[in-house]
């Protein structure tokens, strides 16, 4: 997407610079617009664990990327695939619920496991990770196209008057390769002149709402007010949301979604007042494996993602306290939300609902 | 309550000082315990609108106080009665939701209506808020009496286990003027002997969760959580909630409650999981005038409440902001949970359901 005049993807590979991948880091936004190479696969470990990059479409190709530099960066291994089945291993710790990242780890491990000598793989493993980037990217522009028509309608209905949209943690760009998922009919529908406004969730602890969705929406030039996490009830409550959209890091066969925390929320806000509530996902993220949600592992983070607050004060980045360091926290990083609260799937290969059927029908398995 | 091996009250009056009334600085908590003098109606109207003093019972007995030192600061006033009018319409003009206020100011004015002379106007002013001080504080101790026998139940089918409770926001003594609402019951649990874990939401944008409710449980020693706004309904829906309490700025005829933004989320997801929710309030804080939920004011705050965030880095209290401070924002206070997700209320009168007949059957009206 457009950063400022220039064309920008969240993650890219340099064929000048074989060994590396460049992300954008997450972690500085919206402060500063800032490139990341990453070069080794500890570095790739970091970005994900770390945030440096995060959403769970980019996260799988990033880790695609890492099997590749780790075989890139050792044409001396001997057990070049022992090697990579560690990376693989450490690759996976890094983070537990995201399918995305799993998925591409055991692509790769396909590669190495099916071919030898060090520059087939190398090749084969870069190949790899370039098709999954496209994949996501291509997948990410359907969505757009496949949601922008329940955009439209509103629209429609709303005869000029902007479409409301409330969308939790970010499901853009950054947490893609490009489009987004949640956020890609919302682009898709601006590009086609029709009139927005996005609520944006902060999304606490790490606020990928206010820092990295606010920034999206902002260079996109689409209009959106910011609010609590607390208030999107409130919202629904006096009419001021057409439609919930958000993106997902799991969903199971039968329809139950992982997200964020607090997603779950707002999904029972919709259903309490009417509104919409669409996931939108490519069907990466969609993992037949598990029954149902009560399978998804969910992450638990670091306290201090809940006790220290960063932001700028003048023109330096600081962290407060916003609790003494002491305090016991908990801090859960996605919740689950059980597909009868989900109005529909929006995947790359069409509209779908949250259910067995609904699934199998956009698989076909 | 204590506060290390001293007792105080969230508010009090010293009659050696009579001009003034004295305050637990409630901006400056966990980082320092001040107490703060307050000696004209200006100071008054400060303290509740900055928050220097928040929580529906006790800003309704600052508001009383307030009309008294008005009066007292001005023993020459010839239109003692006039003075007091525009007095009453400066403190209204505060914060609209909660009822305390509205109740506290209008019981004062009958006053000055009814009688004249200075002395004896501001004699009984101070009467009445000092009167209206020991009410809201005992009906606080019963709040705390009638719903200990719901934690009782609990901690009985627990059989040992700590009874786990969720509280949104600041409902404790703070809030109040002694013992609080919602953390009432708690108290005389913890009390009693009672295990308990009480998981507070942090409850931005203002934090009072995360400020006050942590720093008064630390001060009683029961045990504590400190967890997002978002993460409730992924506790409740994995058994980690056995009862949600909350407390109340209004609660209209119907049994309507306005609390805190973000209540109704957690009431949703309290029915969606079947977990009891209860709200914890004096019957001052009932408004019998109005029919239901949709009647009462919710006040918009400032967007610098989202977009700056209070906490220490090293020694110091700073502000950073978390976003760029020109991001859009929208700041509701407050949204209101319908009867019908209210499991019951609990009053100084006794717990009744959250309905007219239930609200009729303790206001005896």
């Amino acid at each position: 997407m457009q950063v400022g005049n220039k064309y920008y993807e969240s993650l890219w590979f340099d064929r000048d610079h074989p060994g590396e991948v460049r992300v954008i880091n997450q972690r500085r936004l919206p402060w500063e617009f800032q490139i990341q190479i990453i070069d080794s696969l500890e570095e790739v470990y970091l970005a994900i664990r770390e945030m440096t990059v995060r959403g769970a479409p980019v996260i799988g190709v990033l880790a695609a990327f890492g099997m590749y530099i780790d075989a890139y960066n050792h044409p001396d291994e001997a057990h070049l695939a022992d090697r990579l089945d560690h990376a693989a291993e450490y690759l996976l710790s890094s983070r537990p619920t995201a399918v995305n990242l799993a998925y591409a780890v055991s692509e790769q491990q396909k590669i190495y496991h099916a071919i030898s000598g060090h520059s087939a793989v190398t090749g084969a493993l870069l190949r790899r990770a370039l098709g999954m980037a496209d994949t996501e990217k291509e997948a990410c522009r359907l969505i757009g196209e496949n949601g922008f028509p329940l955009i439209r309608e509103l629209a429609e209905k709303k005869q000029g008057e902007p479409v409301n949209i409330l969308t939790h943690c970010n499901a853009g760009w950054l947490a893609t390769i490009d489009y987004g998922t949640a956020l890609a009919p919302v682009y898709k529908a601006h590009k086609e002149g029709i009139p927005l406004h996005v609520w944006v969730d902060e999304t606490r602890p790490r606020n990928q709402g206010a820092r990295l969705t606010v920034w999206e929406l902002k260079q996109a030039g689409i209009p959106y007010t910011l609010i609590a996490d607390n208030a999107g009830g409130h919202l629904m409550q006096h009419g001021m949301v057409d439609i919930v959209l958000v993106g997902s890091d799991r969903t199971t066969r039968n329809g139950d979604v992982a997200n964020k925390i607090g997603t779950y929320l707002k999904a029972l806000a919709a259903r309490d007042n009417h509104v919409p509530f669409y996931v939108a996902l490519p069907v990466s993220t969609i993992d037949p494996a598990l029954k149902d949600g009560k399978d998804i592992p969910i992450e638990k983070r670091a306290a201090k993602e809940i006790i220290e607050m960063e932001g700028m004060t003048g023109t330096k980045i600081q962290k407060v306290s916003i609790v003494p360091p002491d305090t016991p926290v908990m801090n859960y990083g996605f919740d689950v939300t059980p597909a009868r609260l989900v109005t529909g799937l929006i995947t790359e290969k069409g509209i779908c609902q949250a259910s067995e059927e609904g699934i199998r029908s956009i698989l076909k398995y």
